[in-house]
């Protein structure tokens, strides 16, 4: 079958075998699955991964659309035992460790992974299940109740999933960017460009998407003493920072990664959160390195490969 | 009066005036104060400070021996309409921001600041009432129940007493540092060489009080996935940190900074925790120079001065 591969050096559309399923898996037909920065960083040689990428997969299996969870715990160990799978030292994870991903005619997951997707949502709504549910996980860290000022810092694709999310909430919520384009798509919240942002330290809290070793800094010129951080950012590399102020001002700094693509699937079935405005493009599968390119030019938001 | 005062420049014991009760306020005769490490910085410049040092106070009012919370907030602000009076924008700080501290014979502070000192406290004990609020603030911030398994890096003064403050809990304290005699100091807690640690992310939380920039590195090397890290550690400049890793495992960084007087004098009054086994020197107040220079020593724990 056709499928985007990496081979630890190069990225190719190559003719891979067909997925076999281990016990407890099934081979779930794709549909659509998306591109994500993550994927981009992978073929940069990030987390060392080699095989088939794609973790946002909506597919079909014994005749229902399908999307899956992509962590993929032991269920044995004492992160497993203690309800922490997503952090199972053992996990594999879809398209990104050890378990080849959806960007593929076909793809092997646990059959405990996958879940239904609801008749009212659509294809495309559905290929963004997992990085809406990344953004969704953002609400189980701060207090978003009426009244409280949260700022989301970064206007790519996390970061526009994140003020999505926390338009779902009474919060007041302020979307902080760069490009005025993607600021708009997001409804239900006040948006600025970067560069107008006062820097008074007035936020409750505020959600760290900008992916860049800049984002702390900034979080922490406008979170309040006693304020949340949410750091959703990965990068590679450190960053230079001056950490009195956190203890100072008590500041908290939680990371925060992965969600419960259930609970995603609810939010777009009962209408609380529109994700397909970040759909740039949707390619076949054929197109793949295209589509991959695509993915990685600046501004641009999410790119969808269909075989 | 004697005093021990930073001009901003130099550090000298100097013939003051003697302080003046504004309303609120009542002078208290200083018995014991206490050096801390934010004195030893604030007569490097730190906080832009110029005044009377000594945060760190036991004294007498109206006949009673009476230690002082050391935030004076407005009372009429945001964050104190809050509760937030330590993160008060508006307040004092003791001998550190905008107000005279007590190394000094007599100091001013507001009468509500004041806690007395239950009968069963010694003078020595009870100059101890405001470091280990501090150190008790960090159970504010950790879940500390039987099983949980928590690190405390630093045997500086405030490390000792963080590992004190823990100890009175049902969790498996570890204590880390570098020193064998202090390590020694404390009761009921297993202690380690820094070096000696194994590097494994064994722990649900770390509490971080080495008072240098590569303290956070050590706790992230050995606190678990979803763990927690309370951050107790000030100093200038700035820490080169891998962020990823915070996300990736969803770890919570958390700031902490000032505890309760009254809770601290409480679980002195309980006999919970003895402090005075880190006491190493008590001088007349006419040699507090020298009880500076003394406790910037390497090694040195708490100096005392009383007038």
């Amino acid at each position: 079958m056709q499928a985007l591969h990496f081979d630890g050096k190069r990225l190719a559309l190559a003719d891979r075998p067909e997925p076999v399923a281990r016990p407890g898996e099934v081979v779930v037909q794709v549909r659509r699955a998306g591109i994500c920065n993550t994927d981009l960083e992978i073929a940069r040689g990030y987390m060392g991964f080699q095989g088939v990428l794609g973790h946002e997969v909506l597919g079909v299996a014994d005749g229902k659309r399908v999307c899956a969870e992509i962590n993929f715990a032991c269920l044995a160990c004492e992160a497993c035992r203690r309800g922490e799978r997503n952090h199972c030292p053992n996990r594999t994870v879809l398209g990104i460790l050890g378990h080849d991903g959806g960007l593929a005619e076909r793809v092997a997951v646990p059959g405990a992974a996958l879940h239904e997707v609801p008749g009212s949502v659509s294809d495309e709504a559905a290929a963004f299940a997992e990085p809406l549910a990344a953004a969704l996980h953002v609400l189980d860290d701060v207090r978003a109740g009426r009244g409280d000022r949260i700022a989301v810092i970064g206007d790519g694709k996390l970061g526009l999933l994140c003020a999505m999310a926390l338009a779902t909430t009474p919060a007041r919520v302020t979307l902080v960017g760069h490009h005025e384009r993607h600021l708009a798509l997001v409804k239900g919240v006040a948006a600025t460009l970067e560069k107008d942002l006062p820097r008074e330290r007035v936020f409750d809290a505020v959600v760290e998407a900008t992916g860049s070793p800049s984002g702390l800094e900034l979080a922490l010129a406008i979170v309040r003493p006693l304020g949340t951080i949410v750091l959703k950012s990965t990068y590679a590399g450190k960053s230079a920072l001056a950490l009195a102020p956190v203890v100072i001002d008590e500041v908290r700094v939680l990371g925060s990664r992965c969600g419960s693509i259930e609970a995603s699937l609810r939010a777009l079935d009962a209408g609380l959160v529109d994700p397909t405005p970040l759909l740039e493009a949707t390619l076949p599968l054929g197109r793949a390195l295209e589509a991959f390119e695509r993915a990685g030019q600046p501004g641009v938001l999410k790119v969808h490969v269909s075989p």
